[in-house]
């Protein structure tokens, strides 16, 4: 007989999951294993929420396992470490992200992009390698191979921190593994929400030209004066795109909402690259000539592998990068959620776990 | 007043035109500049017939130029140069694709990717640096400047090679520019038509496993047995899709018709590459999920640069690849293009120019 999740594992965790596709959240008791010997086990300090977090809460994507307890945004104060382990000692500042578990073997891993491993075991909502179910970061504890930690350098504040661990990976990745990391460059970054306006820090930070596009134009001020964008671009405004046209190196492309492709494969130069790393649910419309005659790319990139998480967390320490946040209570989370739908955030939200997760009474 | 094209330059010239947008071709007089001091002139032998000179024709593109000489895959032989011309010398054998000028300033052809500047002139139906238009190979002769002539070793036969100068580079060009000359690596090859077949011909003397990917099954045959292709999948048979699923590093797809992406997304394996080099009319369905969490990326290729073009006849010349092609006279052509609207060749037409070109009596 299969256990419960009280009873698979001997240390006594709790947090608040989902249980159906309603996506309520509430208390739930849990267990978690051992310290390994490559285990760290810490204990949750802060966890954001990722707009992903919402589609697999409501099961919008598919493959919900319920009870499921989200939350890959996750920062912490290392509390045991495993025999083995080298890179951390307890009472380090840690953080883990989406993944917890690769091959270590595959053509992805031996290039440390563990997020391309066909094998990779995601923080939550995923069967481990003994077949139990990964639990995330909306939780008092946590423990993973160190192999999936990073360190998080003492400057950096953990609950501004928090949302680097997905958001921050998500657009630092393509960044980097697109060149775009040269100063001079042109990056347009679509869409100004949680990933978009970490994307701005950044590539401010790497000295590139900015362009943030948006359908909104009441975000021009916040784009430009506020985050230090060069150029606003209204994405449903045709003249202002055409004067762009053909300006463009990347674009990082954050929108997860169904949305016209071609405005933006319009903006790029020759050659240029349209990065997704939102993910819309249904198909785009791709067109094809303007690809051909201009030899582009479209290309999707999803989190990113495990040294360049860490490269990324000591990038924003040297500049002072973090997420803009609102932090809430525990039991503020399904309000958060309904707020998240709706895009009623600025910019990220992230739980205090530590002072305000308690043990039901 | 505008000069009619008898008038426009010195030198006469003949060759078959369409006058508009029925695609019909009927014999046409019309000039060609006389041999500039970077110019090669040469007696045209071959032509090749592209489908892009199919939907130019018709104005299925859009921006048709009546009367329009088609043909961008052209063989002569030279028969007077300018005095700066180094690469050059009366009596050789000559080639010209796509294209006869760019900037030769731009990032692009910075880096010899003439078919990406932004400023390229094509071989026919665009405007010349004068203002006059551009005729095509379908005609007597042809006079460029050098930088856009590539040599044609004399182990090419110039029937067969002068596919290569659009076809051939097509393929060669994003097989080189996307790392797949490595051998071992595995290549998919959407359609086995005018630029698939080379494109099977080209893997497989760079060493790699190739699989053809086609709608038609009787073409198995053909694919691997003459052609040594090591795989075959019918494309909308999901069984044998699914048994070949993550295993391709790169597909070149050339197919026209609108065509679902998504099974072929899932062939490649994570981080792989899926390079149009069809140009369908209408956009296709572009699922962005199975992009993000591969890695994926979608690409647009077109033609080639100039120093590639060079080389991929010289690999073809090296290796003996030429394109499998149907040798027709000139006032055959209308009836080719027919058969070609069809798929009804195997795999190439080309226009015997030096024989059967004749000025109407």
């Amino acid at each position: 007989m299969a256990k419960s999740p009280e009873q698979e594992h001997p240390v006594k965790a709790f947090g608040w999951a989902a249980r159906d596709s309603s996506g309520h959240l509430s208390p739930f008791d849990f267990s978690r294993r051992t310290t390994g010997e490559n285990d760290v086990t810490f204990k949750v300090q802060y966890c954001g929420i990722c707009h992903s977090d919402l589609h697999n809460i409501r099961n919008e994507w598919g493959g919900a396992d319920y009870p499921m307890v989200p939350g890959h945004e996750i920062l912490g104060v290392v509390t045991e470490v495993g025999n083995k382990v080298t890179k951390f000692k307890v009472g380090d500042k840690v953080g883990v992200g989406a993944i917890i578990g690769a091959c270590r073997s595959c053509e992805s891993c031996a290039q440390s992009l563990e997020n391309y491993c066909p094998s990779m075991i995601l923080t939550y909502n995923t069967k481990d390698r003994e077949g139990s179910t990964t639990y995330g970061g909306y939780s008092d504890i946590m423990v993973t191979d160190e192999h999936y930690a990073v360190a998080i350098p003492d400057n950096l504040p953990l609950d501004g921190a928090a949302p680097l661990l997905c958001a921050g990976i998500t657009v630092y990745s393509p960044l980097k593994n697109y060149g775009l990391d040269r100063p001079g460059l042109h990056v347009g970054v679509v869409g100004l929400g949680g990933l978009g306006h970490v994307a701005v820090k950044f590539a401010k930070a790497m000295g590139l030209k900015v362009t943030v596009i948006s359908t909104s134009p009441s975000k021009k001020e916040e784009a430009v004066d506020r985050l230090g964008a060069d150029l606003f671009l209204v994405s449903n405004d045709p003249e202002q795109m055409q004067s762009a046209m053909g300006t463009v190196d990347i674009i990082i492309d954050t929108v997860s909402a169904v949305h016209a492709l071609l405005p933006l494969v319009e903006l790029l130069r020759s050659r240029g690259k349209l990065i997704m790393v939102g993910a819309p649910q249904r198909p785009l419309e791709l067109p094809i000539m303007p690809l051909l005659f201009g030899g582009k790319i479209v290309a999707g990139s999803c989190a990113g592998g495990l040294t360049e998480l860490q490269e990324m967390i000591n990038f924003a320490s040297e500049h002072n990068i973090t997420s803009d946040i609102e932090v809430i209570p525990m039991d503020y989370v399904n309000t958060a959620m309904e707020r998240l739908a709706k895009g009623d955030v600025r910019y990220r939200f992230v739980i205090d776990i530590k002072n305000t997760l308690k043990p039901a009474a």
